[in-house]
């Protein structure tokens, strides 16, 4: 049976959450859950529950790393994080999947310096899905290359295209590149130059720019951008979309008329909301690293614990990481 | 009495909204309404309106800058478009401002070869309020420098503070920089050199890093970033606001239960679809060009034609230009 690790130590609600999202998950996965944190806390943790013992075991690591660590100095010291520990394992093939909740900078870092790269990837990315009209559209870059070359985002492209034809069925997945724009001469260095690439690449469907006012239509499968760019979408989905819940909430709850105004659209908010629920779209893979590493929301909870786990128990199936590494040989 | 300039052939709506807009300012507006355009048709469609002759003039320009016009060629070639006349009197103080809702490229870059610079400032741009949870922030670069420098971000802190200050009544605006984490250590290669010149300037009141998540809630006036990064936000904003808007409707519209809903949740939904009103927020002024020239939306309509002559006479009465040059001298 797979097996994958999970960084029990890492993110805002370790190790409480992180537990109940294993033992919830070790009822419905194939694979065999992998703790890694402190082995005296996560025992005496896992008293509160019932749970097959075949499902779950623990890994012992003493130290942590914080969300206040500096990425590269915290993985290249703190040899005996959960982290740091997580991650050896799948360099060392002990484990099929590392989830973790933690320090993403951390993470992504650990990503390349503890397993490394797969060969002929220049940069791995952050892939996280997003919500859009059509379903989902994938976004990278979202974490890891700050400073991206032309290069990193054709591969990015390339990457993106395998995980959406393996894990998410997407026949010829359209490839879009975020920019200021839709004529090819629009945009940045970057976006210029990056178009002339994506344009020549006969491995991708790429569709051309994609503004960012267009990115909810969901006409592309795959947006390439850098990762700040990506960031700033990203998070600015997350809080712009939580704003105007709040308003509308706000508006529901002001008198007694609207009060049963909300009544009777509960259903219909309810399936709005849903939409949005990042946390049962699991995490985002760091794709382009020589195993499997999905980082999961520093706010997770039991939920998206949870669902992530499923989803990387999905990766390893559909064999995304052999798949992407074919493609670069 | 301060005359403004009104690009009549610029926009998806040209001319006939535009024309509309400047009959319904010319109602309210101190200042005196010189239509640039093709005489033979502005003199055609304004014998359809009652209007004072003495708020509305006509200045000819045959030719048209069109929407696929490259910029730079266009603002070289077309020396007897809208575009360029009305340029060309802001140049030559024949007019206090000019709106256009015409080529965003093609006005950027006029703005610059036509009407030029302000002594000092390296690069202008366009710099529009957005709506959050206080109210307004200004975005600024939205438009012109798609490859800032560190220096550009620190400059447009300092417009933006004028801008905050004179127009919008703040005292000593919060200067936030928009980035992928709040410590001052995260970011791209441009992010964290403007946030050590940011952080040394006296003259503005820098308050540190602002994630894409924490936009909304306002915490910044002024919000500095590249013009890449700029776009993406407010064309996002805006076609994300749109998805979501559409999706509650539907679900309103779903059944005769929901139906009623809608009836009683009319004044909430209303309140808050006014907050995103991008119509009535008028347009963006294009800050450190030595002369008045404002940007409103390729497909603006009456009344955002009519509420961006308003602010720009509100521009006027406050010297905007004059202060921002008096800052930077």
């Amino acid at each position: 049976m797979p097996k994958i690790a999970i960084d029990v130590m890492g993110g805002d609600y370790a190790p409480d959450e992180i537990i109940k999202g294993c033992i919830r998950a070790s009822k419905e996965t194939k694979c065999v859950l992998v703790l890694v944190g402190k082995e005296s806390v996560i025992k005496e943790k896992l008293k509160d529950y019932t749970y097959d013992p075949d499902k779950i075991e623990i890994v012992n690591a003493e130290d942590v790393i914080t969300m206040e660590d500096s990425p590269v100095t915290a993985i290249r010291t703190k040899k005996d994080s959960s982290m740091v520990v997580g991650l050896k394992l799948v360099k060392d093939k002990a484990v099929e999947g590392f989830v973790s909740a933690g320090n993403s900078g951390a993470l992504l870092a650990g990503g390349t310096l503890v397993v490394g790269r797969i060969k002929g990837v220049e940069r791995p990315a952050l892939a996280p899905l997003i919500p859009t009209k059509k379903g989902n559209t994938l976004l990278i870059d979202c974490g890891a290359n700050m400073d991206a070359k032309p290069a990193y985002l054709d591969q990015f492209a390339r990457m993106g295209t395998v995980y959406m034809e393996e894990c998410m069925g997407v026949k010829a997945p359209k490839v879009g590149l975020i920019n200021i724009g839709a004529e090819e001469e629009k945009g940045n260095a970057l976006t210029k130059e990056a178009f002339k690439l994506l344009k020549e690449d006969e491995k991708i469907n790429f569709i051309g720019n994609i503004e960012a006012r267009e990115i909810p239509s969901g006409e592309a499968d795959i947006l390439v951008c850098d990762a700040f760019v990506g960031n700033v979408i990203l998070k600015f989905m997350e809080g712009f979309g939580m704003w105007v819940f709040s308003m509308v909430k706000a508006e529901f709850m002001r008198s007694l008329k609207t009060k049963i105004a909300a009544l009777l659209m509960k259903k219909g908010v309810m399936s709005i909301k849903e939409k949005f629920d990042y946390a049962s779209k699991g995490g985002a893979p760091l794709l382009g690293v020589n195993g499997l590493v999905v980082k999961t929301h520093g706010n997770s909870k039991e939920k998206q614990i949870y669902c992530t786990i499923m989803q990387t128990e999905q990766f390893i199936e559909n064999k995304l990481i052999e798949k992407i590494a074919s493609k670069f040989n």
